[in-house]
């Protein structure tokens, strides 16, 4: 079988990004209660196996987009308790005096692998490993669910409308329409999926990210009229810039964007309408007024759909809003964070599942691995259980699986290269390798099943 | 006409929550590049009123719910360009020198009314009005709509689970399903609407909201056995607490429960399956076991219209999350910040409007009231524009006219009262005094138009 990727660390440090706080908090009250009990009774320190999967795509879609691995890597490593949080729980009575010294001292000592940041999922993709004790483990459930399924609703969506695009830009310009810090996570997650750039500064600061945007209606409204609204523009960022002409009249727009920049005008933007009419019109006026290198932004209300419509149409990048930022539909994704594994009264591992009809799952750690097929292109996700020897050796005698799991925390020490800008890098190109092996035609918007099927195989235990 | 709600000022400290970091880079580039070219001809001098509102409301929805305010308040508090961000501008060239300069020293020094937070809305309402030179102004555009989309999609949701569920008590429980950080700001956006409690441990230290929440799967699974874990359990927090009982069997579940907790078992937790039989199972055979004072909590992807299904089965509170922190199907609002009036050349003040024909807007400064029937309920949704006196003669000779707007920052200065925790329990109030204000019928969960229409009247100019 191949392996994963691998290339040598690099440690990007965020450069002039202020410290950040810490997340210990942005958790579910009942972790810390679990962890209460189970110190009481001694269960806290059973080793334990926890899984990030989701039981269904949304509806119609066909594979998802995990992101968010290197935002969590960095949340895993804010999780600390400090004197403000230690101080509220105790002033809450939240948990008992013994909880709170554990906390005061928790650090995730544990193991973490999961799918590289960018890999497509289907239902059951063990996205996400976590091991340790229970209750260091226990304590990371609500942070990773909440970045993963944020993020993945996200990069899931985005990937449809960069396959959409082919080979036009996709730029990010959401972050009105959602809340101020997922805005820049959202950011983030688009540029897994393929996005050029996004409007948030923060994500450009964050990540690295290049940042776009020129002009709003409010700059040519607050003028006394269009042409001085342009020139003023042009004067401070030069005529490459983008001018937004829908403002009074599109036609006349046009006209005053290019008398005022020159032909070598950067780009007309337009924000409203029949895109696809007011494109094929718009083209051929810049053409008539020699501004051949004029691009034309589109912008309003796209989504995959609407992008896939403007193909044939002469529009040079797409900017997309609302729909990326809110997962096209999907604003989140069903993953969950399962025990499915843990230490018992022997000290042997074992197997554990929730057995009522409803929401039953799998017992046991689940390697993953995809199959290809002659031409490079998957064929089926496939889940082994069974000893570490067991599914190694199953797996090693297989050229045609490509294992997916990686380790991203190691006894507690955190890989950097999935962090920070590096970490994004990474994750854009495992993303584009990753949807490239996806079946033909598993990238039509179509609504449809799973792209491949999700097999489990049960080696003797 | 009468006055809106007016108290006397509190200062509620937000006791040991650390300092709040700079939200200036939560913005879109193309703010800071208007600013730089209006810097460049003068016109970022120019007097401008920008409205937020919103052209219509999700489909089949008859009323929003307005929220976000007083965390907006804190962001226009913390917009601050501190020695890192103007590092990374500087290093970027975003902007040049001269808007570096202006931005060092910017505070916003305008003025802010809007809808009290809580209140309900309509399309067109005016739910924020900013007024300021346009430097300062159009720099708050992103964050304002960052934070009130947001936040008012999951209060408006919020709402119609609050009101299905008459009495009982809503609890919100979806941080797992949204951005960690946008999850608290769901879980404030909730209580706005009056869900009871959260299960985010952040949202209980920022805001004070009470936090529930007891035990998962995961911490039966971690057990030998379900008695052992209900045992570890009721140690650490007493008969009281809330036991899951769906894990393996739900009959044995709840006869265990009853024999570890006794009869004075607080409640059962009900995660799975089909919870109204389930809980007039669980109900009786809870009352055969003598806890007739236990309770029946449910969960498990419940929506508002879920909790009205289950108006008639024994159930004690909802537990609500995806639905909920998503905006149940509208994950964001349409709300957008638009230049309504601005100085012209000769010093006056003069409306203006984007003309061409997709997202024509309604130019100049609009006051809002709602028009109040006989038996106290609303009839329509009035915005009136004209000269200051005109609209304060027009408003003030109708009794049956409830003024909507209210100051939020006065020259420069928050007004703390709809900020921190004091601030959201004013928003909670003024959302229960709203919504019964609302007519006959237009809490019904079906699909419907808008409660009442949204008017608006030209006084002379």
């Amino acid at each position: 079988m191949s392996t994963p990727e691998a290339t040598s660390a690099v440690t990007a440090p965020l450069a002039s990004t202020p410290p950040r706080p810490s997340t210990a908090l942005l958790t579910d009250k009942y972790e810390l209660t679990m962890l209460e009990a189970a110190l009481g009774d001694g269960a806290a320190d059973r080793r334990c196996v926890f899984e990030v999967f989701t039981r269904r795509l949304p509806a119609g879609r066909r594979y998802g987009v995990l992101a968010g691995t290197g935002r969590l890597l960095e949340a895993i490593e804010d999780f600390r308790f400090g004197p403000a949080e230690l101080e509220w729980l105790a002033n809450e009575r939240v948990v008992d005096d013994r909880t709170l010294e554990f906390l005061a001292g928790y650090r995730f000592s544990g193991s973490i692998t999961g799918y590289a940041e960018g890999e497509v999922f289907f239902p059951q993709s063990p996205v996400l490993v976590v091991e340790g004790t229970f209750a260091e483990a226990v304590l990371l459930e609500t942070v990773a669910l909440s970045v993963l399924n944020h993020d993945s609703a996200v990069a899931s969506a985005a990937s449809r409308m960069t396959s959409a695009a082919v080979d036009r830009p996709c730029l990010e310009m959401g972050s009105r329409r959602a809340h101020e810090e997922s805005a820049v996570a959202a950011a983030r997650a688009a540029a897994v999926s393929g996005f050029a750039g996004t409007s948030n500064l923060e994500a450009g600061r964050r990540y690295g990210i290049p940042t776009i945007g020129t002009a709003a209606h409010a700059f040519t409204l607050l003028h006394d009229d269009e042409e001085a609204a342009f020139a003023a523009q042009v004067a401070a960022a030069g005529p490459g810039t983008t001018l937004l002409v829908d403002t009074y009249d599109v036609r006349a727009g046009v006209e005053r964007a290019v008398a005022v920049a020159g032909p070598g005008l950067g780009a007309v933007r337009l924000d409203s309408g029949d895109l696809g009419v007011l494109a094929q019109e718009v083209r051929a006026q810049l053409d008539s007024l020699g501004a051949h290198d004029t691009r034309i932004v589109v912008t309003s209300d796209l989504d995959e759909y609407a992008i896939a419509a403007l193909a044939a149409a002469p529009v040079d990048s797409y900017g997309v809003g609302t729909s990326v930022v809110t997962g096209s539909g999907a604003p989140t994704c069903g993953m969950v964070y399962k025990l499915v594994a843990r230490e018992g009264r022997t000290g042997q591992m074992e197997p554990v599942a929730k057995t009522s009809r409803a929401k039953a799952g799998t017992g046991g750690r689940k390697a993953a691995a995809r199959r290809l097929g002659p031409d490079g292109r998957a064929v089926e996700e496939v889940l082994v259980t069974g000893t570490d020897e067991q599914v190694s050796a199953w797996v090693s005698q297989d050229e045609a699986l490509r294992a997916l799991q990686v380790p991203l925390v190691v006894d507690g020490a955190v890989d950097a290269r999935w962090t920070g800008p590096e970490g994004l890098r990474r994750a854009a190109r495992r993303h584009r390798a990753s949807r490239d092996e996806l079946p033909r035609g598993a990238r039509r918007l179509s609504a449809d099943e799973a792209a491949v099927p999700t097999v489990t195989l049960h080696l003797a235990g």
